[in-house]
């Protein structure tokens, strides 16, 4: 028994973060991991930011409904979620991602989670699992299933190498010279393609 | 983070096997584990009865796609979605679930596999894995997840006993005098509330 794990930013979606700071107009929200690898870091210092422009979880949520899946990233989706079972595993948040999943047709996924206070400021966040998207998939092994799973950057590496089969998809330079024994394509239509034949 | 994990056959779609006995007209199709307890010996003549009545994969899925959904199941579904992740926990075929899940609006459904032949007929089925609701409920367990589970007959009470909060649905009532302890109610706007308020 077949299940698809899609990564969601970069393979179904734009990067919330730099599309949110966009569409916000605060450019300091572009920081990512390259500026400060220290991730909690990152993140104490944007949901800082976050509190300092007075944007509470809805505003947020606002300005992210304005942010579209990628050109064709639905279409994809609703052609795969005909043929097997699909699930997105992501490292974003479910309150950043409900406006995009109801864009995308309310696709399954799993992620982490925002600590939202009384009045509606984020004031934390929780991390379902360590190493959340290779814990999910030798989860989903153990009761029975064969993954597949896509994805575009480090952190997708390690389901797709536990998987049956396994693609990179829009990936930087660096990641497919890195690792070119992973299969890897550019447009949805050839990651199609790649799934459908892992089938 | 939450997850909520639902039965299928007896609260979101009829129980599949006498629906597709009467849409097909093959009475003999209705006999259930009530009749032959062992699972194996009850799945190989069925196949055997499809065999004879020359239906393939296909004709099934075409006689399962003129069954319905229960009246507000997919309102409740999609409500439930906008809110929370949802997975359809099954022991039906994915085969035969498809036309339904269809109708659903495609959820997530994790459940088990017929083995179809070059001719499309049915020549054997595979299970996931052993007790697989109540092992699915442990390995979302596993990787972070509270889960909320709702079903309505014997094989859901492993699922619904092991999570943070569990409803029976529209159950038998020798089910729910037997578990005097597991909430019960018999409609979505009931059910729907009870998931609301666990999360």
């Amino acid at each position: 028994m077949n299940i698809v794990c899609l990564d969601l930013e970069g393979v179904l979606v734009p990067e919330i973060w730099i599309a949110f700071s966009q569409a916000s107009g605060i450019p300091e929200l572009k920081r990512t991991t390259r500026d400060e690898p220290d991730y909690d870091k990152l993140m104490r210092w944007r949901l800082e930011i976050l509190r300092a422009h007075h944007l509470g979880l809805a505003d947020i949520q606002r300005v992210i409904s304005t942010i579209e899946p990628m050109e064709g990233a639905k279409a994809f989706l609703d052609a795969l979620r005909e043929q097997t079972q699909v699930l997105i595993l992501s490292d974003t948040f479910t309150q950043f991602a409900t406006p995009l999943m109801r864009k995308l047709g309310w696709p399954t996924i799993f992620c982490n989670e925002l600590i939202v206070g009384q009045d509606g400021m984020i004031v934390d966040y929780r991390i379902r699992t360590a190493q959340s998207k290779l814990s999910t998939v030798r989860a989903l092994q153990s009761i029975g299933f064969q993954t597949i799973a896509s994805g575009d950057s480090y952190n997708d590496l390690g389901m797709i190498q536990a998987s049956r089969a396994g693609f990179l998809f829009r990936s930087p330079e660096a990641i497919r010279n890195a690792y070119p024994q992973i299969p890897a394509c550019e447009t949805y239509d050839e990651l199609k393609n790649l799934i459908l034949q892992a089938l």
